[in-house]
């Protein structure tokens, strides 16, 4: 998908928000018996009018081993064929030398068939670009986390006093551009989605942090969105999760057709619909 | 594994090489028709006397969707039943917000049974910590890589002049001991294993880059090497792809071999054996 073909599919469905698949089997309703992919399935019949992005992560899959792994790509799969229109981002972190990371590239953007995979950026160049140059694919590069630990390296100041995180945006928004490289910036960073925007003004920003970590939607939009809208804000757990019954999929449903309408009214305030 | 079954291992091996399970379908015999556990299998009967542990590389796998990951399950349950005093090291580099980490925590160390796991250091704090904690295993922190793309990040210089490498060493190092946590240091930053040791006196450095990418051997031994070894030295596409003929095992023995004894001559220098 690229980036006209995405923020076309902001206006017409009034939201930026990615949902994100991190099934956890304790939290999922006992009668489901575990099935990732049933669960998921639901959830994303539930709440795709109300989503332009899924955003599966990799670790709630392994931990199940083989069997993860293929619901895993059960949930691609169902998302592909069923809603075209969806964003699929694989949260995988990955990033490797050179020949892995072009390994870690195929195996998402050709066999699985993604359209976003998350990259943690310090091995540097070589191990981002090998998820560049794929027609239509992004690579999502881990900027300001949303996490207590994004403090302990990423705001390191260097020698010009600048964060790291401030390095490492401007040097990899270097190795690509805004039509096939996004960043991570965590929602519980607030204001400093002030200093993002002064090096990357244009490039989206993949938000997670809203909900269950804290973050406010409002301060992401006020301090973060451009003019085409510039956002994808990430809940899981406060959608995915919000009831551990049989009605989890409504309650996923209302759960986000509320972030969907909080999500209209800022692009209606923004003037972008 | 503790560090103390280590230290005996390579005392009585001889050895303190690591051999890369990072099969690439491209470069095995046609006769294998692409079965990389059949690969694997040859590869461990044939180089398991001159190893100490043995690290698949997830990409490797992964990029043969589901198929490839149980490859890599059975791949890491051969070495387990089969030669229980081989190190195993799943080469991952994952690293996620405290929940997620545990989640792959869990998948490594409880579902596979890998006694370490590499982990990417730019989240911080409890990013790295949920790898800590399981009884005999260990988490490997990314800390000075052996890629071109290792000067991008991990040498800008703070405040004070210390490299981000540095940084990171010290930061973390202060989260586990050296009995829990090792560090990458890539064979082909040279003196700069000097510099590592001022920060690490005792903790085992798991060593890539020695062959393809150009590392030496002796140099990482001169300034890295201490007196429990300290260095588990990987060699991957030098062993495991010297030949692609149906010869690729018996080839990948005499590699392995001739590390072998380079390491054996190193300890002996040393005093260590």
């Amino acid at each position: 998908m690229n980036k006209q073909q995405l923020i076309d599919n902001i206006r017409r469905k009034r939201s930026f928000l990615c949902v994100g698949l991190d099934p956890d089997t304790a939290k999922m309703p006992t009668c489901l018996d575990g099935n990732l992919f049933e669960f998921n399935r639901q959830i994303i019949d539930a709440t795709a009018e109300y989503a332009i992005a899924y955003k599966p992560n990799l670790a709630f899959y392994e931990v199940l081993g083989t069997r993860g792994y293929e619901m895993f790509e059960h949930t691609v799969k169902y998302i592909s064929d069923n809603y075209p229109d969806i964003f699929i981002i694989a949260d995988a972190k990955r990033g490797d030398i050179g020949n892995t990371s072009k390994m870690y590239a195929r195996s998402f953007f050709e066999q699985l068939g993604v359209d976003a995979v998350t990259v943690a950026p310090y091995m540097g160049e070589d191990s981002v670009t090998p998820f560049i140059g794929f027609d239509g694919k992004w690579v999502i590069v881990l900027g300001l986390t949303s996490n207590q630990g994004s403090h302990d390296f990423q705001m390191l100041r260097d020698a010009d006093g600048r964060y790291l995180f401030e390095d490492v945006m401007s040097k990899a928004a270097s190795w690509g551009n805004h039509g096939n490289m996004m960043f991570v910036v965590g929602a519980t960073q607030g204001r400093m989605f002030e200093d993002v925007r002064r090096i990357l003004p244009q490039h989206f920003l993949l938000v997670p942090g809203v909900g269950a970590q804290g973050g406010s939607l409002e301060e992401v939009a006020r301090y973060g969105m451009t003019d085409e809208c510039g956002l994808i804000v990430n809940s899981s757990r406060g959608i995915i999760h919000a009831s551990n019954g049989k009605d989890f999929a409504t309650v996923a449903a209302t759960k986000a057709h509320e972030m969907q309408q909080q999500m209209e009214t800022l692009l209606k305030s923004k003037g972008i619909i």
